[in-house]
């Protein structure tokens, strides 16, 4: 990875402002729209099947986040996807909880083999249920078995260009060590903190800045979602040498937005710790 | 603008405490319902047709808020408006994206045409939707070409008159300078800061607030209104002042419902930048 | 109350890392993720009835909350209810606004006369409408007529302890004074903040806060939910103490989370305000 690509990701993001269409779950949703406002972006909900194409249309990218579906909203990805397809925007698909039911997996495996996939962004539990990898998922969170480790790290990153290499997309798995792949390399990221963890919403901002950078670096979508996902953690180590006395967790999740906000691409060239496995 | 009417709008608020119906969206409703309590007001969300009847009657007033909209909730807003319009409850229409879909003008344009709306409350790119006049929208942001500015004041602030007149209902227009009109008079407010742009859910919280200052002050629904759009804009500068190093947007979403909370009907008075246009 | 009993049941919370699966209103479910991982759980939130027999089937309690009620979403509580009832999962009920709408007053008798609920969380007005006792509520808050005071507080408790041995839960009715009881006796807990009024959400945390206290004490459900209210009321209390010059309710409500966060055992047991009232 050289560096100054980091750099220039998040200056793109900043320079071209793009709209961001989520459909994403109403738990983490606020902390989205505030996410992508901090990182230079503009945000836009709708979900509603009869509104949703013509959102996309002004969009530069599509976010699909699987984490409270329901029947309608689903159908509303599927048409969203869709027209963000035929007007080639870049989709990032978050399978939240799949492997955690039966909607779950065939929701977000049906999305990923209808639509042209641009970023896969989630846990290894939920990214191996993708695959049809036999996994059980603790709810939202990883299983503990499935977490990467420097012990599984290379079998871990070419688990993850497999999978990208089958479905055409970048597959960003994040947990302690982030892999993001394509078909061809993949990039271990050691940016992050533990406390990114105790509060919801880390995985579903991340996914939602992963439409922006991917938007605005369409011709290095690897290097964008590697930039991205150093971004957040760098932000997140940030945010957490902020925490003093009585700080918990919603401070935390506080500071780690402003410090999406307040991080230049001179601070993630600095503090970007990214090493390439494969 | 007299001063003393801008405080006793805000005293009687919080004297009142009116209990305020909304029917918002997902992305900003948890920011509406902390701003009306911060204000003095007591908020109260139902989308669901079934329920929206009940809950408007025991309610002062009613905010229809489309930037989720979806089939469920679109009917739900048409039965709650119908049963505040039987009850004379004030009725706000804030048309979030009006421009930015068939679906939102549409449905924006039917509210307003078939509930006597008490107050519109939107960007300029959305009230131009509303009025018919051909406008392009930046998704939920206002088109720069829309903004209005001292060059156009007077012309934006008698095409919210004429809006006024043909619809019956205060007009809202809110950006870097605001204008609150009925069908006789205009004003501008220059309250406000930059950051509130930096930000989901400025507009949404203002729109609820506009529907307690409604409730609360039945007799002078322009004064309200300004008073209003002069309180939250002085709450972002009073956020804007508390901005400390490594604070972002998240810390000035706290600090903005903070200052609505801890602003007094003296601080309106002084610190409102009210002025009469038209 | 032994005061070891309080300490345990938080420890034990920690400890066990409950997933509670959460049908809840969409205006306080971020509010509610984060406390519930400030307290040591895990949040899963599911409200599609195709969605969430498998959720709560990976869960160990289910909080059922009506407070933005619709028609899927009561479908879903239903068929979320029966798994978790098979499964001998606690089923907490928080009826939002029952009494303020015929919808909400139905829905929540419902699922209490057809669940084995174990925790209901209310205030006294919502409590009163689910008993049948006349009553009217003040939207989502308690109407003044119904609070808790050193008054009534013995017939407070005996209608509590009456509604429990009717239905068989732990009927918890917070307020100024909170009364916890079961059949056979009541507790007063006199922790909290009244500026826990001032923010929307500490009812519906509470409620999950009650699923995770729930599933990791089920020995002692009684205790279990006095710990959790004197918990919240005692992070309330901590809250509160940090609120500095132009902090609102906004940093209240990050403070009041942050608290869940840091507070221990020992704090617990030794700042925990209880008393047995029956």
């Amino acid at each position: 990875m050289r560096p100054f690509a980091l750099k220039s990701a998040l200056t793109n993001v900043r320079t071209a402002s793009p709209i961001v269409h989520c459909i994403t779950n109403y738990v983490t949703v606020n902390d989205c729209a505030n996410a992508l406002l901090a990182c230079g972006a503009s945000p836009i909900m709708s979900d509603e099947p009869a509104d949703v194409a013509d959102i996309t249309s002004i969009c530069s990218s599509l976010v699909l986040n699987i984490g409270t579906l329901n029947e309608r909203s689903i159908e509303g990805m599927r048409v969203a996807g869709a027209k963000a397809a035929e007007l080639s925007h870049p989709i990032v698909l978050d399978p939240v909880g799949a492997g955690a039911s039966a909607l779950r997996t065939e929701t977000a495996c049906q999305l990923l083999d209808s639509l042209p996939i641009a970023v896969v962004r989630g846990n290894m539990s939920e990214v191996k249920a993708l695959a049809g990898a036999s996994s059980s998922t603790r709810g939202v969170d990883v299983n503990p078995d499935d977490a990467v480790t420097d012990d599984n790290l290379a079998q871990s990153a070419a688990f993850a260009c497999e999978l990208a290499a089958k479905t055409g997309s970048v597959i960003a798995i994040t947990g302690a060590i982030d892999i993001i792949a394509d078909a061809s390399c993949a990039y271990a990221v050691r940016n992050g903190s533990a406390l990114m963890g105790k509060i919801t919403g880390a995985g579903c901002m991340l996914s939602c800045l992963a439409g922006a950078f991917a938007a605005a670096n369409p011709e290095c979508p690897l290097e964008a979602a590697v930039a991205c996902v150093a971004f957040e953690g760098l932000a997140g180590q940030k945010a957490a040498q902020r925490m003093k006395a009585h700080d918990g967790n919603a401070s935390f999740r506080t500071y780690l937005i402003d410090a999406l906000c307040t991080l230049t691409g001179d601070d993630l060239e600095a503090g970007a710790l990214v090493e390439r496995v494969l």
